[in-house]
């Protein structure tokens, strides 16, 4: 069996949305790499109260216990205090700690050239290098140290909330003696991703049943599945021991017998990962025109380091005027069919290929709503055009949800335009 | 005192971040308004028993619990099933609902083509129309209902995940009677945001102690504050009574006559607010050249409805040759000084601005890592250029953090030079 760990995520900016938390969903993974199961994220907002109910809750079934955020010089940064409490151990302050975060904020403050009030500072210093009895420092990356804090129970791995500073020191928490005890009984756990482009999770279903009717239950032979929809896509997430491999293996094979084409990536590639993939295999080069998305496309392309290999650049042609100026969409071709239309989606494609002599162009052009629908062209129509070396592809969309999901899903559904118009899968 | 209530999240999707939560703050948020104060957020992965030890501690010191996900036709949807086990009430088919479902999702089918078996969306549905005893039904408004819960002790609020159907059913559920009784003693709680661009948060640390010094604690006085920094703003938020809102107006003026026009906005408009407003108040227009961001400006400019009243379009003008092709920037230009320059983004900002013909011009170039950096121009190195009007303003970041981080602070200190320029604030 799998040692277990259990995070808890502070911060009122996290609970109430916002800020994203990227720290729990980092942690999750690096322990499951870890052969650590995580059942359970708490968040808690910047109360005492809270935040030490989160850590007993947690406590009470895990082998292991983190924190993220909360460490920070100010009064509601809370979080070493508190788990020192509930840990039962008295803190003092480290003066070697002291002295090292001090030399930090003086080197940051100088070369920020930052004028702040001495004694708010050294409050804020002494504060964080307050150390429970017992407790294994680490770093700090930032100026705010980790803390492993044994318990009577679990250890408590205390981490900064900033992602850099927390991902910075987790080989160091990783190593300490009491968070190694603790894992001691850790056995690797594989996760394997599957990633089918449009079908209904029902259908899934369907295969699901009929593969257990022929294997048996899938869980009895240790295959843990999740399932999940998102902006069009199913993926398919396995978590699993080696030794269920074989297993694992016959699932993929029903999956694919099944979805054919549909199923588009078995090796945790996302439609990202794929049209990267085949743009480097080719050679080739891409150039988007996008309207209502207006450089998501663009900008996700350009997540990937490395893409300027490929992406040369794209146009944001929002008004009608720009469409023409950038990629030469006939104005007359506009007032004729309108702005949102296959003819324009396929100019805007080809305008883009042509203006940066790329091999590959995209044309994206649609009603993201709220407003701007009519009877014949109601939000949520978006028409996609692909370009590939003079070769034209469209697609029509209808797509519900509010601005921004039709926004994004348009992204993923021209990405997907794009993968089918190289060949791929 | 006001109501308390506990969220619950399901997904192993979202505790290991392959999905973004957005149902938690939102139920957050509308609570808020609603005068309840949410301490706590559980989220856990599709297991029954984390599932329900995540009820059995959000039930202990709460008014009401809220769930999200989970109410699929699938095996992994376990919620409705354990819920009604820890509220200790039996469930049972609800014929009429079974009937509503099967006509949704029969008209479903039907608009999308899909093929698929019979008895696995007859066995679905049957499912999501199981309702525990007592139980009141919302919705659906997708196909599957929501469901309020009475306990022995609070009532769960079960609600589906995709956010337009747990969205849709809100109000329905705020209006059902466990909810309100649950909620009879709940007063209202307002929450107030001030925002500041650019200074360390030791510095708000001792603005507020000079202004506790000066009138008694704010806790005292009835204001509950966080701070949160993030991409180089500092944020704070203030949740109090409105007996309290005397009080929270003196920190308000205490904040301005120390932060002066760092202190950009005081009635919770962000960056982007501010720039619309000021863009929409001379009737101005903006186009844009992104380099490093590759479009993440211009997309950010069309998150917001009604932006195509202000934002023509852009360039994203990821390789030199389509510095120049786009926005015409002199090869020569790019060969003497480099592509990241001060002098090359107000070329781009200027460029922009000359082929739309717009009031305003935003050049971004930089180096987004993790590679291209060297020892002249190191990873984080951005220069961000603004014209208005011919008047050209710059900006030389540089940003620590991942590409994507870099990317992203990019864009903020983007939106600032435009405000700055613009003369907001």
């Amino acid at each position: 069996m799998a040692a277990r760990a259990g995070i808890v995520v502070t911060g009122t900016e996290v609970l109430t949305g916002r800020v994203v938390d990227r720290n729990g969903p980092w942690l999750a993974e690096r322990l499951r790499e870890a052969g650590v199961d995580v059942g359970r994220t708490v968040v808690v907002g910047d109360r005492r109260e809270d935040l030490a109910a989160a850590l007993r809750f947690q406590l009470t079934d895990h082998d292991l216990v983190l924190t993220t955020g909360g460490l920070g010089p100010t009064a509601d940064d809370l979080t070493a205090e508190v788990v020192a409490e509930v840990q039962g151990r008295p803190s003092a302050v480290d003066a070697d700690l002291e002295a090292r975060i001090t030399a930090i904020v003086e080197r940051l403050y100088r070369q920020r050239g930052w004028q702040v009030d001495d004694d708010v500072v050294r409050r804020g210093v002494r504060k964080q290098a307050l150390v429970p009895e017992g407790a294994v420092t680490l770093g700090p990356v930032g100026t705010a140290p980790g803390l492993v804090v044994p318990g009577p129970g679990a250890p408590v791995v205390v981490l900064p909330g900033p992602p850099s500073e927390l991902q910075g020191m987790w080989d160091e928490a990783l190593a300490s003696d009491p968070v190694r005890a603790a894992l001691a009984g850790a056995a690797t756990l594989l996760q394997s991703t599957v990633r089918i482009w449009g079908p209904p999770e029902a259908r899934l279903v369907g295969v699901l049943d009929a593969h257990e009717a022929a294997v048996g239950p899938l869980e009895d032979a240790g295959l843990e599945i999740t399932t999940c929809v998102r902006d069009g896509e199913l993926e398919i997430v396995t978590r699993y021991a080696p030794e269920a491999a074989p297993a694992y293996d016959g699932l993929v094979a029903a999956l694919h017998a099944d979805f054919g084409d549909l199923l588009y990536a078995d090796d945790g590639r996302t439609v990202d990962d794929v049209v990267a993939d085949l743009l480097l295999a080719r050679d080739g080069t891409i150039a988007t025109a996008e309207s209502c998305t207006a450089g998501l496309l663009a900008g996700r392309l350009a997540d990937r380091p490395g893409s300027s290999s490929y992406l040369l650049g794209g146009f944001v042609t929002y008004a009608n005027e720009a469409k023409t100026a950038e990629v030469g969409v006939p104005a007359d071709l506009i007032a004729s069919v309108g702005a949102v239309s296959r003819e324009v989606a396929e100019a805007m494609a080809s305008g883009a290929r042509a203006r940066l002599g790329t091999t590959v162009g995209v044309g994206i052009t649609g009603v993201a709503g709220p407003g701007g629908g009519t009877p014949d062209k109601p939000v949520g129509l978006v028409h996609v055009a692909v370009d590939v070396d003079g070769v034209l592809t469209h697609r029509e969309l209808r797509l519900g949800g509010d601005r921004a999901l039709i926004r994004r899903r348009t992204v993923v559904a021209a990405l997907h335009l794009v993968r089918q118009a190289l060949g791929g899968a």
